[in-house]
């Protein structure tokens, strides 16, 4: 195991009717002034943003909102969020969506004390040291953006899908998680939604760290449950239990819990992103085309993790050799993201006659070249996996 | 599930040496005095106060010292311990050990801002509102303590071993873990540690709350890793990975991640209390003859949840009726703590002639009469389980 730190003040309420508490919360902290950031319509159809505001306003907590943020969330309305922060000077951001809306909101929050461009975070170019605190009214279990202190952001000039970590500047001061809040998701968003949480599991077990039995074994614990409660969700949208497992799940997903004292990987989301920001699928979607080919890769190439994990999540046979225990845990996550209508190739996802090539030197160019993971991946493998989507 | 809260701002530090990273944490929390609180002599014979209080030295940070805490740790020392804070007005206390030194500093920590007595709040006649910060330097994997907001003291007046619990007020604000401390634990107070430990999740694993199959997952996932740590740690005392998985093990499973949104029991501690407080019995070892009685009682009163467990983690057959999969599980238990050298009667621990009456009163008087927790016990309920410990 390897030497960590560990922390996550995060304050979590969970459970029915607890978007209510949001002005309570923004007031315990202190706040007085606010800026909501949401997404689409459905915030507003459903009547979340004025539960929101309301809560706000009883609390005495006045507000500026932003709205109109898009999944696979873009560096133009985090710099006009920004321009809109240092015109109102708010306490803290309300994030009132899913991961996209999280995201951004802690791009504003982080850009609003820099003096370059917000992008300087995700080129490298300067460390998030400070930002504004952030409280969330999750709608969306899925990016696990809620617990965690990283961000995604695509930038529409560069045509890259950058990742942000922070160990504990950009986690939220507060996250309120009603699982009701969940029934109205459409099927599709939340499969995708489960595949992306999955995928935040897996890309921390796959570790070349030893001696880590503990996060495994949470790891393991962690998708047995999602995939177990994934199957009510989609048979009964409006079961409360099974929403709250997964919403749950999606937080301790990505909250680090899984992570601690082992290297991670994160080169699946580093194929997904590179389609997200070429194709603009979903991103969940994406990972259920990726993981797949990657871990039929693996297979053939260094499989003990892999089929560690599927007999321990699917019980398959400990007595298969590791290279066919791997490409049978392979088939039972493509089987699985299957059985919740997910995509499983490039074509299911729309993606005809991808240029491989391409693909390749966008993901070496994002994540190094070569990519140091689980396993050292170089163009030749990197494209070999990218075929294996086919 | 139910609903929940979960707030756990405690900094971790996990890894070798991270002990000599005190005097930084206290400085970085603005301290410039601290209290520092440790038990018996191994913390001075194995040079760690030293190396505490030089991390202290060198950070700028002074410090008055108290020592002497002892296994079940007593009122008398935190009434002392509260004194000396109030003469000399530390800005935080650190402490150094296990469980038992944890535990006495939060209750001198609670204690310095009350008026009357510190035991009002494990009477229940006040609620621990304020506390001094703590900081940990942990040497015993086993109680849980370094990150979660509870605390335990006998008072040896009235006999009574009792627990208070925060959501956060006592959670120590940085806990320092470095399992080659742990190295030179005698093998019988790691075995202890690690009952207790698994204590802890079981506490919370047998539950009256439905749909809660994540944190059932996680404990059974934390049961699994715990159990095949120990194997390795009995075997082999300075196998450091063996040694950092059952550490962090041992924080994970107090530190309430496992409860979440679910009823707890706790029953079990309350029976092991009752021996500790009348027979000055180690903790863990204690819980090792408690627990596999509790569950054979249960297998013949309410097994569905003692049964799914052993089914999880033992690989019982689900064929079997709950009630036979419940035995199976006591015995799978029974001889795990077995295995480890720990007592698993109450002659074993060496408890003669014990008189159950008695011990029930003292259960019921400390518990409430009935005991509502996984299933309602009152005194016929309790004594049966005393009578299955012999």
């Amino acid at each position: 195991m390897d030497n960590f730190s560990f922390y996550t003040p995060t304050r979590y309420k969970f459970g029915r009717g607890v978007e209510n508490m949001v002005g309570e919360m923004a007031r315990n902290e202190g706040w007085r002034t606010v800026l909501i950031i949401y997404g689409g319509g459905s915030a507003i159809r459903s009547g979340l943003l004025e539960k929101v505001c309301t809560s706000l306003s009883q609390a005495g907590v006045s507000f500026v909102t932003f709205g109109g943020i898009k999944p696979n969330p873009t560096d133009g309305p985090v710099r006009e969020a920004i321009g809109m922060c240092r015109r109102c000077n708010p306490d803290g951001i309300i994030a009132v969506g899913g991961g996209s809306v999280i995201d951004t909101a802690k791009a504003v929050a982080a850009g609003f004390y820099h003096d370059g461009d917000f992008w300087d975070f995700f080129a490298g170019k300067a460390p998030v040291e400070k930002a504004l605190p952030i409280g969330v009214v999750l709608t969306i279990p899925a990016a696990g953006s809620e617990g965690s202190g990283n961000a995604v952001i695509t930038n529409t000039e560069t045509g890259q899908k950058i990742s942000i970590r922070t160990e504990f500047v950009l986690r939220p001061v507060f996250s309120l998680l009603d699982p009701e809040l969940t029934y109205t998701l459409p099927a599709a968003q939340t499969a995708a939604g489960i595949a992306d949480m999955m995928a935040h599991i897996m890309e921390r077990y796959f570790t070349t760290t030893e001696g880590v039995e503990v996060t495994d074994r949470l790891a393991e614990g962690l998708l047995m449950a999602i995939m177990d409660q994934a199957k009510v969700v989609m048979a009964e949208p409006e079961n409360y239990d099974a929403r709250a497992n997964i919403m749950w799940s999606g937080t301790l997903a990505h909250n680090g819990i899984c992570g601690c004292g082992r290297r991670e990987d994160w080169g699946s989301h580093g194929l997904e992103h590179v389609l997200s920001a070429e194709y603009g699928v979903t991103h969940g979607a994406g990972l259920a085309v990726v993981f797949p080919a990657w871990m039929t890769f693996m297979a053939s190439h260094k499989p003990a993790k892999v089929a560690q994990l599927g007999q321990r999540v699917f019980g398959i046979p400990a007595d298969l050799s590791p290279e066919k225990g791997a490409l049978e845990t392979a088939t039972k996550f493509r089987g699985f993201f299957k059985s919740l209508g997910l995509p499983t190739t490039l074509g299911e996802l729309g993606i005809e006659g991808a240029d491989f090539g391409y693909l390749t030197r966008c993901f070496l160019r994002d994540k190094g070249n070569p990519f140091k993971g689980y396993m050292t991946l170089g163009p030749e493998e990197v494209e070999a996996i990218y075929r294996l989507m086919v």
